[in-house]
């Protein structure tokens, strides 16, 4: 899927659609710029923003609120299924995999991998937890595409060139390391701790 | 603290201290070349960067590395200890309390609040969980600056206003929803599910 639309405005899409989806049942229509004052964000911004997707205001009136959930959610795919992994079962892997969010998305983590044999063969947040070995057979099997890395600094490049190898065209990573893949390969970082301390350092 | 960088500059420096410290003891220097090439950045904007911080390159041999570092780690403050505090024991707040990684930037997560019952008086990853009918007055007496929100999404508006209210000034929020607060404090959010779906809508 090949978008023209700017990474930072793609990053505004889902918090969009959470607003949108938080408004009672009830409420038929709303206006940019009613989105704007709720997000404290800028009008324009948002128009232009939400005409990446196939929806459009309706003048005076606004947007109609079912329509343009859904055009989001086309937009940003979630009606197509997508099948990801999880590799490493730690606290923070474990919680991903309870955590329920990842539907709305279409996304589906169907496995996870961790060299641990206490913890292979069980199941955390229902689902299967296998041998890291089997990682490749897994991946081809279930026809993942992504997968959320989770591992030890010190396993986390060797796990995104085994992953990278079996097929995998995103990774979310967790760890704070600058993982190397290939260009073809979408890397994108979450650094816990790092976002704590940028948020400390701006204040 | 006031600072003139750019948050996106400030959002890079936590991937350059990484990749720093990652190096082997003994090499002395580094070139921007050498990290640009190492983090698939460009070399001029991993030099713009590192301006931001007190340290300069020397001709020919680059940047002492223990000097980088040194001047990343004060820029981003990790030298003035910060206490933090954490509001939401489920799976993620707990993942996040066993995390080990936010000492480095000199916060310290001092205590968790949760409203269930079974978990407060208990201790998670070493942090003693309260009431959160105690928040208050437990910011006020640990001096808490900024805290990490994992609480359910109907909760999370009023959990952000109790925490501002006892003096909190900045807030990572796990929570998919947008939250109000005033000018004067910062939010951040972490939305790990819409993470991964831009990530998707990138394939």
């Amino acid at each position: 899927m090949t978008k023209d639309i700017p990474e930072i405005s793609l990053q505004r899409l889902p918090v969009y659609l959470n607003y949108l989806k938080s408004l009672p049942e009830g409420d038929k229509y709303i206006s940019s710029g009613a989105i704007a004052a709720a997000l404290g964000m800028g009008e324009v911004l948002v128009r232009k923003d939400l005409a990446y997707t196939s929806s459009s205001g309706r003048p005076k009136v606004g947007y109609v609120r079912t329509e343009l959930i859904a055009a989001i959610e086309e937009y940003l795919g979630c009606d197509k299924k997508k099948t990801a992994v999880l590799v490493g079962v730690g606290g923070l892997g474990s919680a991903l995999l309870g955590y329920g969010g990842f539907g709305k998305y279409g996304i589906d983590i169907v496995e996870a991998y961790d060299n641990d044999p206490a913890k292979v063969g069980t199941q955390v947040g229902g689902r299967p937890v296998l041998d890291d070995c089997a990682m490749a057979e897994g991946i081809g099997r279930c026809g993942a595409v992504l997968a959320i890395l989770a591992v030890p600094a010190q396993a986390a490049q060797t796990v995104c060139d085994q992953l990278v190898k079996a097929g995998i065209k995103g990774v979310l990573n967790f760890v704070p390391v600058q993982l190397k893949a290939p260009e073809s390969v979408v890397v994108r970082n979450i650094d816990v701790a790092a976002s704590l301390a940028i948020l400390a350092s701006l204040l």
